[in-house]
């Protein structure tokens, strides 16, 4: 890109079931975090990207960026307020948007945030919902959801691989672990295997412990040129990529269902703009929305061999203090998953690792990944981010 | 913005009630026309941007850029596919995205595109759908649609400067006549003044012809970096500038209901950036969604002074041979408002009058503006092109 950024300023809300509050409410807490955290007064925004993916289904409002840029006082302004949507990939898309408008030298400080209010519909509803991340006419049609489609690579990986039922749990063993230390999180409570084990099925071979919640919350960083950073903060994080990549939206339409395509080519791609290989990766938040995904993502980001992904956090090697942590926020699983917010809350915990802020510290880190899917992986975001002075970034 | 961008291929699906048609089959229809135009494959694309309102509530599908560059054949491909959305303006963010893209060095070919398929839902619920785009909490559970808002906006018009039910019908009169020349209008017939006021009111005082109608169809552009544009066409169009801005998005919220503070401050930084005037542009396409919105449009774009557009209208001055033509191509009236699309037909409409191909054609178009409204006008963008080397580009 032409021009490098930087994030200066994180913020998100607790995520929950928050009864008590509005989508418009729950954006302008996560973005006053996010100004006050950079230091930044409304005034001096820019843009907005918004990443949401359904609040159409969910609160009947649509046109939701230009309602949150309204709400927190910005539409009175000049300030351009876009809402980007790939399913729960919508959070990873507007902030990509946010940098690639600070690179593209047209605005130079902007709002990269994501926002969604789910628990106003039933569950029904909210499946039936979350079914438009899928193939409507070809998968839903027919019967399908998102957690019978993620049951079906759970079972080809099982089958190929020989993936156990054992190492699914144990994803939701450690992300409920490191989510007992984050006052953000759904669920800071710990979980056994056993107990997993003992919910009920949603598909077979996933269980209800498999899947993360409906949440609601909302999620702000704040993105400048990096030539600026150091007028907003003593640590800024560095993005040096950001990376998106599609696969078929129906999973019969791919040649290998035990790999998600887009998360390898976005992968492939930003490990390649930021001068890194996968053993550089210090710390990963990846998109856990059915433990099965975390499997494939730790593969598809090449941390873990293809088939391997499931050892691979059974022996401890996705742990805080394993050779890649893999989500020491709690995932998707345990933080929760308010769609469109999720892969600005990402962000918003890569960086607090890099400025050595986490509540389940990861101990020098200096290079971090985030992954953000929609749905069962027709879209895929892969940033990299770095503070560009720890020990990964000197030795390159 | 760094680097310069124009437009090198322009297409789109006829738009009218395409029962026959999906969603998908609209936008592969209107992309291979681009791609045909522009004269370039479908593997030298690098990114997909899609302004769709909302599929999720008229065909239950999120995820729709995925669907669409899956459609495409694009998906297997690393191309990142990204909806934007912001009422019936996400087709101008779909171009501007498109731009700020290429400006940024990210991506080098672009495809910028609109789709909505809106015919799959009854007219009750359609208008439910569209109320989407207003505030849902305090204009539509409150007896609010779209309509109502404009028809208030009509009325304060009315009321402070005197315009005329007349003048309201001579927009339909006027946009009708000019799309008689446009094979992909969903009206070719000319109607009289008589006729629009002999329809039955929506909410008084717009009748059912001072409003644009539901629509299928999709459209969509190439972009590239300027410096390419001469590899791919002998007729570049380039993006001088493109601007977007917010306002409150209850009309309730607002100092003033006879204007849409957005346009106003979209077009000042356009007319800015591109650095010419409203009085240098040739030919406009403007965002008529209701008769009442081409007459705050022709004032808060600046060809008209404010309180001015109904005469401007009436008087001929927006007419194909008159001061400022505004909607030579018969605007969203005529045309037809498959919302997500209409933002990128505007582009496609006004590359062709600057290429000189258009059906009722400006003389010697050389600056274009294109114009587009979400909802009430909580959003706005606003386009300059130009060919330059046209009479106006010469005399700056």
């Amino acid at each position: 890109m032409l021009r490098d950024v930087a994030v200066v300023g994180v913020g998100q809300t607790s995520f929950g079931e928050h009864w008590e509050r509005s989508f418009r409410d729950l954006f302008v807490t996560a973005g006053v975090r996010a100004l006050e955290d950079a230091g930044v007064a409304g005034d001096e925004i820019d843009a907005l990207y918004g990443g949401n993916m359904s609040a159409g289904q969910f609160i009947q409002q649509e046109h939701v960026a230009a309602l949150i840029a309204d709400y927190a006082g910005l539409a009175t302004e000049r300030v351009p307020a876009t809402r980007v949507e790939a399913a729960d990939a919508s959070g990873g898309l507007a902030f990509r948007q946010a940098v690639l408008d600070v690179a593209s030298g047209a605005s130079d400080v902007v709002v990269a945030s994501g926002v969604e209010k789910m628990t106003d519909l039933g569950s029904a509803e909210t499946t039936e919902a979350l079914a438009g991340s899928a193939d409507r006419e070809w998968e839903v049609f027919g019967g399908g959801n998102v957690a019978a489609l993620y049951a079906m690579m759970a079972r080809a990986h099982m089958d190929r691989y020989g993936t156990t039922r054992r190492q699914l749990s144990e994803v939701v063993v450690k992300n409920h672990e490191n989510a007992t230390n984050n006052k953000y999180a759904q669920y800071t409570n710990e979980v056994s295997a056993e107990l997993v084990e003992s919910t009920p099925f949603v598909s077979e071979p996933l269980r209800a412990f498999d899947c993360s919640p409906a949440s609601d919350g909302a999620a702000a960083v704040i993105v400048v040129p990096a030539e600026d950073a150091e007028d907003y903060t003593d640590e800024p994080v560095y993005v040096e990529a950001t990376e998106q990549a599609s696969g078929s939206l129906a999973v019969h339409d791919r040649d290998d269902i035990t790999t998600l395509g887009s998360t390898a080519r976005a992968a492939e791609r930003a490990y390649e703009t930021a001068n890194v290989s996968p053993g550089d990766v210090d710390v990963a938040e990846v998109h856990d929305s059915y433990t099965v995904a975390e499997i494939l993502a730790v593969e598809d980001l090449g941390f873990a061999e293809k088939g391997d992904g499931g050892a691979f956090v059974e022996d401890g090697r996705a742990a805080v203090d394993g050779e890649t942590p893999v989500n020491p926020s709690g995932g998707l699983k345990a933080c929760g998953h308010p769609l469109g917010a999720t892969g600005v809350r990402q962000v918003v915990d890569a960086a607090k690792q890099l400025r050595g802020e986490a509540g389940t510290q990861v101990e020098d880190a200096s290079v971090a990944v985030t992954h953000n899917v929609g749905g069962t992986g027709a879209t895929a975001v892969v940033n990299v981010l770095s503070d560009r002075n720890g020990r990964n970034r000197r030795s390159r």
